[in-house]
């Protein structure tokens, strides 16, 4: 059998906009999702405004417990996008416009639309690596193991692809869920005894009401496939002792 | 003129599920508007996964630089709801089922309903202050200034109309929103000059693509409402010069 190496990652969401709730963050999910499925696990968000001293002093905290940084938001051409010179700042580099970058907007720009605030864009701290953007042309940019993407999540969406050969992750985390037809209450004592007899099985327990559904789903999580499959059964058989119903979710 | 006092604050959502990506959050988005319209300005967000000395950890630093922190999740009944026992130990205080609450929740349910694993939802720390619960029976708490809410999104929004009188906000935080049939990188320049003449006022912009309209919301945020008057007719008018049309968003 194969040693897991745990890896983890923390994502920090910069923006006034999702701090005020105006905007809804949706970004967490698709990047926990996504690093899920490449075996690193996200045990940390933390959302921010956009002010320098907090974004250096958070980012230079989390660069530091985890193996990978995931930003987002900030990276734009307007005067609160301030996410590149702050991580410049972090790191102690020059914040400067990056070469790579300048020529692919450069490129990517009608002759003459090339402005003072799309030029803005190639700035980011010297030596940055590059995330390339299939989707509206700026790039994104990696120093050591801090990644930084836009807060638009269609954009960040597009961008993961590109992504993928620069994270070294674990074995992937393997998650089975099965939903039942019960209350939590009904439950609590006995998958409290499977816990206990699964100590590396995380179960969660999380009631939903959903389509005129009222249920609990438990969700079993472990980089262990054949682990989750005997704690399932576990749960199972308490469940059919019970007469709990098992519903599609 | 009065002088505005600035009351702030930290969410802590509490929640494996949320960091898994399996569950989207929409309690951040919830409480930040809400926390908003009665003058207290969320400054950081975290979540956090359900391990004790992590919310311990997170809890004692939290509560000391805001004004409050309001936690969401881990107060049902099944062994992954650690929030009420972890608060307890962050405050030094006892882990104990509270009469009141064990009043409020034996009478909710039906004689033999009122079980262990509902039982255990009447526990929380010593002389904690309960938050009631006009949805599902079971009441949230606080300590000082951590106000701990449940994490099933429905129950937790019910539960804030009896919180409000317990808060006490600083002036509301009026925001004025011009949405634009632009793109960021025509405004930058302008909207920067803006902010150098505004420096209270907070300016956001955001891109949006929405029902196939594509354009960029301005966002003026201030305790005041003449400067964000003032400060957004400024922005009209080199909206007006540079004969952008203003959209409904």
């Amino acid at each position: 059998m194969t040693k897991n190496t745990k890896v983890n990652a923390a994502i920090l969401i910069i923006g006034n906009e999702i701090l005020s709730g105006r905007t809804q963050d949706t970004n967490t999910s698709t990047l926990a999702t996504w690093l899920n499925s490449i075996g690193v696990k996200v045990d940390e968000v933390r959302v921010i405004p956009d002010i320098e001293k907090t974004i250096i002093e958070t980012l230079n905290v989390l660069r530091k417990v985890h193996n990978y940084v995931f930003t987002s938001g900030g990276i734009g051409p307007t005067h609160d996008d301030i996410t590149a010179e702050s991580v410049s700042k972090a790191f102690g580099r020059k914040y400067e416009s990056h070469k790579e970058a300048f020529k692919i907007l450069e490129a990517y720009y009608k002759p003459g639309d090339f402005n003072e605030g799309r030029q803005k864009m190639t700035w980011m701290p010297e030596n940055a690596e590059l995330i390339l953007n299939p989707s509206s042309g700026a790039p994104g940019f990696s120093v050591e193991n801090v990644f930084c993407l836009p807060g638009v999540p269609s954009i960040l969406k597009s961008m993961l692809g590109g992504l993928k050969n620069k994270i070294v992750g674990g074995e992937p985390i393997l998650s089975h869920t099965i939903s039942l037809k019960t209350i939590e209450s009904e439950i609590a004592k006995s998958l409290s005894q499977v816990q206990d007899q699964n100590k590396d099985i995380e179960i969660g327990s999380y009631p939903f009401f959903h389509a005129g559904k009222l249920g609990v789903s438990i969700v079993l999580r472990s980089e262990n496939q054949s682990k989750i499959d005997s704690c399932a059964s576990q749960v199972l058989e308490f469940v059919k002792e019970k007469k709990i119903e098992v519903v599609d979710r």
